[in-house]
């Protein structure tokens, strides 16, 4: 009937459904956090009922996202591919879900205890499933199979399983198998391995210089290991790997995609790209051209293209003139079809959706449990004087791991120490002197706790230069304030401090940042009282 | 046929029927903000099955608010009342609606244009009513009736409607109108007048050292014109007026709520006790006694009792031994029953609330507009080189107005102008030296653009000391580095400032702190471009 009028508006449909849109998870444009890159509503909608086929989602709480993947749901004339990064648990995006340890966490504990670390990992991804589904996600952009054995990697770190092959491997293929028996999809990212760089690929195309023998080594096993568990998809990594393919990088590489991937790794599920959008790609090909080499090269799916109807116009451009051919979009419409045919029955989300049910609260309490280390009791103020709370972040506005009621600022505050918070943006308390670096003055009085939370990068707090904790740490220790110090997030920074601390002083870590962790750690160094229930880990 | 075991069973059902207890806003206990004061869900649970007749919510999005209110009318076995404090717009306390700004801002417009204020108030009044009524909630705890003729007043300062009492008075009027046509309750507080005093109820019990006369010349107008605008309910005052009553404090007192309110005013309506948690109450009479005695003074409904069952079984003991009379209690509960069947039938929430219609998001921005400053226009910082946007708050932690893309960043941001948060949890960069207060080394190069979030009590920011900002303008000024100057909330600071702010210096102020008074007040500057459409003030 209007095939007239639209001589290609079927193969425009066809293309459409293999796009996968960013959205915030909010209900409301005004709620939008990044609205540059968060379609609004108007367009989105426009864009689902043109046959867009997935949107990944951002922002929002859990009971939020219920109603907004209805809604989404309501407006395509297909059933969507709903998708979210939630590789700590659901509770990492979305408040009012579980929020779990990094991974990394469990692959540090699969190095003493392999047995538990596996159940925990399968347990894990259950948690993950379970919530995912219940707010009608069915897509979770999860596991990292990046083997991190390069602690300055600024993008992967604790997002990985493990620092080697096999640990990451193996605790993969365990979350894999529990994320994927709640019944919703998996996607082990990102191939080939993102786990040996030091530059961000939001940024700049890092490079893997490594010859073929070394990848089968240390970066293909995970990525082995989630195929067999049944992954359902693979991600695409943005950096450039000369052993394979001299001119491209791997996500438009159809020596990576169909080469590696398809025929040696045999996998047959859905490859989807990482967001075109970065900078790395977007930047050197163009948001159209990006999606058609993408295409070519083997993907069947188009994550965040910068632009989705140039991104259409493209694709359909290039069929039209031959560089593209038909038969791969078919396959991949196929694939994509078939995932989610192999799904349960829509529908699952509960009008009150069930958050945080016991077994995940007690899984996120083990997790926790199992992950921490405290030594020594923090000696609070004297009776009538209080002490300085040093929080140390990356930002203090909107951090979602610090709401008002966070341990990390009450238990510390009814234990006498005034909260002081140090980020990229507040006031600085650097002094310039390498020798004592903290302008004590500008802290106040009294006894300093110190509480950093730190993941990726350690030490690179603002984009300029880096903090200088050791030497801030000697300076307190040599003027008699240190009470006490804390480390959320990284490992590393961790193991680089502990070997500067004097071995009564009270210290503690957590792989964790939310607010279970915090509470856990200060009740570990002797803080906290029965109100501290907030957090939920005493009842 | 469980008399035999409860003789009283029906008595505390009754009694239950006159409590209002504060819940989060949140589904999940772990998401709630103040778990000391919300009841987990257990508890709320249990006690809407035994009869408790009122929730106040506080916290979570407005689609979060849609499903908790049906999951509280679910849990009850009566049409419950369900209210928020939404003196500024339901957006104000539940991200997603329309944030509108503080009352006093139409108060100042009514001096010049009073046709236009009354026009907007009454708008303003239809706009929370319908959002209040669309996400479930039914009575609204507003207008404020008291007069802030006080600029010291800590506690109501810009939610008063006027700073005389004609104005105030027809103003809240008019937002009542606006209110109830929508179909929910309003509430005139805090009765008899809360406007004139400079100390904290929440914390201490404040004395109006008012005649009668002054009183019927000053703070009761107001309320006898939301009276006679037909308001729905009054709320009483935590504080002593000695004139009427030496003994006891306005939300106990027979004189004012029996004598005063319903026989000299005529009030036939619901009141309701202001929280009885309050320290100025509860650390008085403790938690049982202070709810037989507002009872027994008139009161209606009994307002976050600082322990239900025990506000249940003290009432339940007064009636038993005479001290409270059992058709006080009937009356009262026929009062709230009438009120609630005057409502339209509940159930209106939809599956997805329709926030911020296009009338209401036009109304904020009109609103806005017509009670804005601004004058002069902000030179950027040379290109290649940066500046300071040194923002003052009172927490930086989980500021509701510093959403991460607050345009008051972003915008700023843009220019050229990075942040740096001064607030009472963050370093200090105070220097102590009363002539140059600012540690202007610790701010970083550059000109600064200062913008000041005030509210309450002008220059009390964190509770030790009074923060100096003439005298840091004056040092910026006169080390040529001050590029602007911006006030959200108080009109007082705006006044004082602006006498020693040089006449070509940018400036500017909007009584609003919320995304959209920012995004208005810095393009009123000359700051910002399109992709501020973050807070929808550009279309």
């Amino acid at each position: 009937m209007s095939d007239g009028a639209a001589p290609n508006a079927g193969l425009q449909r066809l293309i459409a459904e293999l796009l996968v849109v960013r959205a915030s998870g909010h209900l409301s444009d005004l709620q939008r956090r990044y609205p540059r890159w968060e379609l609004a509503n108007s367009e989105l909608r426009a864009l689902l009922e043109a046959g867009v086929g997935g949107v990944i989602l951002l922002g929002g709480s859990a009971p939020e996202l219920a109603l907004r993947t209805r809604q989404l749901q309501s407006w395509a004339g297909q059933p969507l591919l709903l998708c979210a990064d939630v590789e700590e648990g659901v509770g990492q995006r979305f408040d009012g879900a579980s929020w779990l340890v990094p991974p990394l966490a469990l692959g540090r504990l699969h190095g003493r205890a392999p047995g538990l670390a596996l159940e925990l990992a399968e347990r894990y991804g259950r948690c993950t499933g379970r919530e995912a589904g219940a707010l009608g996600l069915n897509w979770v952009l999860a596991p990292v199979c990046d083997v991190n054995n390069n602690p300055a990697n600024p993008v992967i770190n604790v997002r990985a399983w493990g620092e080697d092959p096999a640990t990451a491997g193996a605790l993969a293929a365990a979350f894999t198998q529990g994320l994927q028996a709640e019944g919703v999809l998996g996607c082990a990212k990102h191939f080939p391995g993102h786990g040996d760089t030091d530059c961000d690929s939001h940024l700049e195309l890092p490079v893997l210089p490594h010859s073929r023998a070394r990848l089968e080594a240390v970066e293909l096993p995970p990525f082995r290991d989630a195929i067999a568990a049944g992954v359902a998809a693979v991600m695409t990594a943005h950096l450039s790997l000369p052993a394979i393919d001299r001119d491209r990088p791997a996500t438009l590489s159809a020596a990576v995609l169909s080469g590696l991937l398809r025929e040696e790794l045999g996998f047959a599920g859905l490859v989807v790209t990482d967001a075109l959008v970065m900078e790395a790609i977007a930047g050197r090909y163009g948001a159209g051209e990006a999606a058609v080499l993408a295409l070519q090269a083997g993907a069947d799916l188009v994550l965040m293209p910068a632009d989705a109807r140039l991104a259409i116009t493209a694709i359909a451009a290039a069929v039209a003139d031959g560089r593209l051919d038909r038969g791969r979009l078919d396959a991949s419409v196929e694939r994509r079809r078939a995932a989610l045919a192999g799904l349960p029955q829509q529908g699952r989300t509960a009008a009150d959706p069930c958050l945080a049910a016991a077994a995940d609260t007690d899984l996120a309490k083990h997790l926790v449990t199992a992950t921490l280390d405290a030594r020594g009791r923090v000696q609070p103020p004297p009776a009538g004087s209080s002490g300085v709370n040093l929080i140390r972040l990356d930002q203090a506005l909107q951090a979602p791991f610090l709401p008002a009621a966070a341990p990390a600022i009450t238990i510390a505050a009814e234990a006498g120490f005034r909260p002081c918070l140090l980020a990229g943006d507040t006031c600085s308390p650097w002094s310039g002197d390498p020798q004592a670096p903290l302008a004590l003055e500008r802290l106040g009085e009294g006894p300093v706790l110190v509480q950093l939370f730190v993941r990726g990068n350690p030490f690179r707090g603002d984009a300029g230069g880096r903090e200088p904790w050791p030497a801030a740490l000697r300076q307190l220790l040599g003027a008699g304030r240190l009470a006490g110090v804390v480390v959320y997030g990284s490992p590393y920074l961790w193991d680089e401090l502990q070997e500067l601390l004097p071995a009564g002083l009270p210290a503690g870590h957590s792989p964790g940042q939310m607010p279970l962790a915090q509470q856990a750690v200060l009740l570990g160094l002797g803080l906290g009282t029965a109100c501290s229930a907030a957090a939920g880990f005493t009842d």
